[in-house]
């Protein structure tokens, strides 16, 4: 263990990253040794990589430049302004700046954009020890894996893997044709990163290759890119779901200005949505200003039926991002989401019921109508919790079924539509129950 | 491709499983072919593979219960109930069982209960070539991967490490104390699961090798555990985010007294919390029955700082959660809330005042006080939405300090928070504003 020290001197920048300027970041950067310096530059995201390459000398920024896989690097370009591009393809050897070019081809979402044009290949006609020697040298030089091993024909066809494991634990004198897997899970270049999550997810396996339609061999994508994308898209999901824009960046590194702006999008819509309370309720002025006691039970209950329906919305998002609820399903949520609506209606109706008797009891709150009021409220209590969940339980499905990204039922969404429905049902319910004692 | 047809098979089962029930399930699982049955088994989960077990005859359930590994058999183990697990522990041959054992003495989330103790291992004083015959020997054993390989002195101390590729690209006539890495990056047998992550994200290593306070080796966690890892964790955020407790499994899997359990401990008290707007607002019986228009105007109000809150905490949760805002950034945190806070706040209080304005110019609404009940909900909206940013974002400094989880500052919970003081915030600025002239 004697690399302890420069360890901490590592992670002592490690920790402070996040609070540096762009200047003291080249700074730190400068004063790290070389194989310190490596290992975090290759650690740093795109973005970051970016921006502390611009603040390089042109001589630092080849060898920095030029120490990233392909893959990387097209990752860094897609982060640098339109006019900045060429400068930094130049700084490629051509080899690898075809690659870059062939990779920016590709959405950065879609598994084209993930892969590594970089893999460990050998040829069907070859033996074991042939293969295992022609495997090491590849080991000597910049594939992404040798783990997994790509049997390809003169034209880049796919025509089976094996894993060097299996290449290993193989007698010397086989064929590769012979103890090759045919049966391959690929990836076609625009599957969707998503879906590119679940296959990992249910295969199980360390790497993927990505094919084109003609079945023609052009990358692999590996499992520790998969890890950072499935933390991106819950990420993604968890901040719709929450009513904001994705910030697409860290918190405490997206500038003020492009946050409020990705705020106040959602904020502003559901401000004009939550507007039609107003106009709901212009229409019960009459039945408050007889009974203002209504009043004070009006955001109970529509926070009851926003609370309801941002769990609802929730689980169903959650559970369609796993894969686990697909559009056929919507009949049995629905069925379920009634059930359990009913239920928990219920429970706080109860509670809601109790609450005026009680406080009728203890202080003569609300006069001799007390009991009406209390039955009033509670049967708005279950009436607005059951639409609460049936509403935001349908709306992902409603979203998904038009290509919109279910998430963006976000709870305040679901909240502001079931507040709109919930002073209509409240103040129906009262007119209904209350018609000739309070109103 | 020969195998295109039991592929598909394969795939409709793994595509109506959800719909299937035990009986169905364990009957169709019977009709696959060996390999086919092989393949759909060791991809389930462990509860599905625990419920599956438990509907096959005893020799079924030993031949697939010794099928899998002891860190796969230890997860099914704790799906079990408590009486049935000496039963399944008996089903594994001695060395099995004795691992299983060891496992299970872990907590599911923690280093030591994800990790396999099957890992490919020299000693330091072999040769190159003696090193790779030996790893090819073991690579026809049952260790979860032969791509790391872990240098180990008599008693089991963890000396160093180095991966295959290294090995490969080593002259065979290296001993393995030369080549091999002393500053080995190791994960407590206790390390929580999100830390674990943290450090795969970090390193961006294909397995961590597990050791205890002594530095003696007891396993690897894989990266393709941390998969799995990163997408449950993220789940269960969101679910605590959305308001109700994580389900901790599939939605459409949950029987619904479970999903209703979960939801009504919550929901109620949000409900209690509620409440507090109920009598709040009884406070302000007098001004509503002065002037019912304020009370139009109250759900638009509060809910305007529920749904900023909303957006602050998820912001700042998942921040917390991927290690991008540490304990000690909550003054930046709040530093910007309040501004963006501010700046939300007006851009809502804006669109309030002329709102009520123009309604007044188009209907003759709110009469000749129109433009300072237009002035009360504009300033109620800054104030509202900066407390609700302060509050949304402050909120899970303060659970994170106290030691809970910080997504339960989930989006119901802020947003009652912000109802309560909301209708304080409103009655108190319009007691201000109106006294003379609406009220």
């Amino acid at each position: 263990m004697a690399e302890t020290h420069t360890q901490t001197d590592l992670d002592k920048l490690r920790d402070r990253w996040g609070e540096l300027s762009v200047e003291q970041r080249i700074e730190e950067f400068r004063r790290l040794s070389t194989a310190d310096a490596q290992e975090f530059f290759s650690e740093l995201n795109a973005l970051d990589q970016a921006e502390l390459l611009q603040q390089m000398t042109q001589s630092e920024r080849r060898l920095w430049f030029r120490s990233l896989a392909p893959d990387d690097a097209a990752d860094i370009i897609q982060e640098l302004p339109e006019e900045k591009r060429k400068e930094y393809l130049d700084l490629a050897d051509a080899t690898t700046r075809s690659e870059i070019i062939a990779l920016l081809a590709y959405k950065e979402d879609v598994a084209g954009g993930l892969m590594s044009p970089r893999y460990a290949r050998v040829r069907p006609d070859m033996t074991v020890s042939e293969a295992i020697s022609y495997v090491r040298l590849q080991a000597v030089e910049h594939v992404e894996t040798i783990y997994y091993i790509y049997v390809l024909d003169s034209e880049q066809h796919l025509l089976g893997a094996l894993s060097l494991r299996e290449l290993f634990a193989a007698p010397n004198g086989k064929l590769i044709q012979e103890i090759m897997n045919t049966n391959v899970i690929t990836a076609d270049e625009q599957m969707d990163q998503e879906e590119l999550v679940r296959l990992f997810a249910q295969e199980d396996l360390l790497a993927i290759p990505v094919v084109d339609s003609e079945k023609r061999m052009k990358g692999i994508v590996t499992v520790d890119d998969i890890v950072d994308v499935v933390s991106e898209e819950a990420t993604e999901d968890i901040q719709k779901m929450g009513g904001t824009e994705a910030l697409d960046m860290p918190y405490l590194r997206s500038t003020l200005s492009e946050m409020i702006r990705k705020r106040a999008g959602w904020l502003t819509v559901l401000f004009v949505g939550e507007m039609l309370t107003a106009s709901a309720m212009a229409h019960y002025e009459g039945e408050i200003a007889k009974a203002v006691v209504l009043a004070v039970f009006l955001p109970l209950i529509i926070s009851s039926g926003g609370n309801a329906g941002s769990q609802a919305s929730t689980l169903v998002i959650r559970a369609m991002a796993l894969g686990e609820v697909k559009l056929t399903d919507w009949k049995r949520v629905v069925r379920r989401e009634i059930v359990s609506g009913l239920a928990l209606g219920l429970i706080l109706g109860v509670i809601g019921v109790l609450r005026v008797v009680l406080w009728e009891q203890l202080f003569h709150s609300y006069g001799p109508h007390a009991l009406k009021l209390g039955i009033t409220v509670g049967i708005s209590l279950v009436a607005v919790v059951m639409w609460g969940s049936l509403t935001g339980s349908f709306l992902p499905f409603v979203l998904r079924r038009l290509k919109f990204d279910p998430a963006s039922a976000s709870t305040p969404f679901v909240a502001t539509m079931v507040d709109v429905t919930g002073v209509v049902i409240y103040f129906s319910t009262a007119n209904v129950l209350l018609k000739g004692s309070l109103l």
